[in-house]
């Protein structure tokens, strides 16, 4: 059991925080009992498991002693100061995972009916990624795919917002000439969101599949995004407010093409 | 000018990140030159302005002056550090409001034809309310009703998540016995929202006027909701999600509402 905080290992945890070091290791650190138990039964590539016995009373913990025994994952023990000293979390539960991050690569996405894709423009808050991709999930959209500067969905932020869904999306990062260049490829249909688009989002019929394309919090759907976007539609707003939420303005689209898809 | 942190009235400023003293005195703080300037162009009850000079650079910081001088606000300027001291932004402008708290008591509150009201039962996280208010203005909504043990809507984050839609809503705090009491009175219909509902929102005719009633992020709609819901609706999941962010969920049940009476 490891009780020192400047243990190399527990360092290395720690470190994980840092954007640039998952760049690095391709690694992510992730916290708690359901998060942890959810990558184990979806086999996601865990490195290690974090456990501070002292800290661990909540329901479930069996079930992961019994997924980390049949996949045969490491196991660190560590005291609960030890944990404390890396917790993401008010009131650590005392399990955690080390786990490798999983990206598509867009070059080989070849899209089929039925598919939605989120495209996202420099998305920079963590919290409204993790948001998004758990609405994604929510009506079996395909995944994300991140342009340009956009935050980190191994973000423990964006983690925790995702409630599991990034284990089972596909996750792409790409640059705007790379996923122009694959929309020539795939010749598959790109409908960007804008204020000030003619088009109501429900007067249009999606096309399938689809891209989804958002732009950022602070800036909106880019002119050179709207050059490569068949059509781009308005969510109307009749209050004062001008704007939408990203992660609301995601959400009300993709439940739009939820809905024309199966009342069809 | 104030150039000490311990001076009494930053004190004050400072004390009013609690939500216990915002209770007390009534006031709630505001920061940023977009929201002071959106508080003082709806003549919201500004008890006093706070500039930081050395601070000011940004746009809007004329308008600002100029609308303080019409309305006769009082100001208080203080140093860079005392205004980094109760700052709740990373990059402060400079430019603050203390403002009186606005509410609306439930037993004026007469439902007429068009009005959407949501309902809000015990949430939690304060950006997902300032999120949810930002959304419900959006479609015209007319406020939020907190019920029991919500997050403040005065909170930093909150107002924050909100963009200005707190200025425009009526806000609503009342125990379950008096919301129960209103929909007596007023003959409202409340529609309640739940995963475990048989009937889709979307082959649902939503009545008007109307109060949605969602459930708290934790808990969802609780049996005593259930029970003075005219109907509970569910949001289809086909993912791996069993269930979709408070803010998220509330959206797509609004824009629904929203979408049938504009193409009624």
């Amino acid at each position: 059991m490891i009780t020192s905080t400047s243990n190399p290992q527990v360092k290395m945890i720690r470190k994980l925080k840092d954007k640039k070091e998952r760049q690095q290791t391709g690694l992510y650190y992730m916290e708690g009992i359901r998060i942890v138990l959810e990558a184990l039964q979806m086999d996601m590539p865990l490195k290690e498991i974090i456990l501070a016995p002292e800290l661990i009373t909540g329901q479930g913990i069996h079930e992961i002693y019994q997924e980390v025994q049949r996949l045969e994952i490491p196991v660190t023990e560590v005291s609960g100061d030890v944990f404390r000293s890396f917790s993401v979390k008010e009131g650590p539960q005392g399990v955690a995972a080390i786990a490798h991050q999983q990206w598509t690569d867009l070059k080989e996405l070849i899209p089929v009916t039925g598919d939605v894709w989120v495209a996202l423009d420099s998305v920079a808050d963590p919290g409204n990624l993790g948001t998004i991709m758990r609405t994604v999930d929510a009506i079996g959209g395909k995944g994300v795919i991140l342009l340009d500067q956009s935050t980190d969905p191994y973000d423990s932020t964006s983690i925790r917002a995702s409630m599991g869904a990034l284990f089972h999306l596909q996750i792409i990062k790409a640059n705007l000439a790379e996923f122009v260049q694959w929309k020539l490829v795939s010749s598959i249909s790109i409908i960007g969101t804008s204020d000030s688009a003619e088009m109501d989002y429900h007067d249009f019929r999606f096309p399938d599949p689809i891209v989804l394309l958002m732009g950022s919090e602070r800036m909106g759907l880019q002119p050179q995004h709207y050059k490569i976007c068949e059509q781009v539609v308005r969510i109307p707003m009749v209050g004062r407010s001008d704007s939408l939420n990203l992660a609301i303005a995601t959400a009300v689209i993709v439940y739009e093409i939820f809905n024309q898809r199966r009342t069809k």
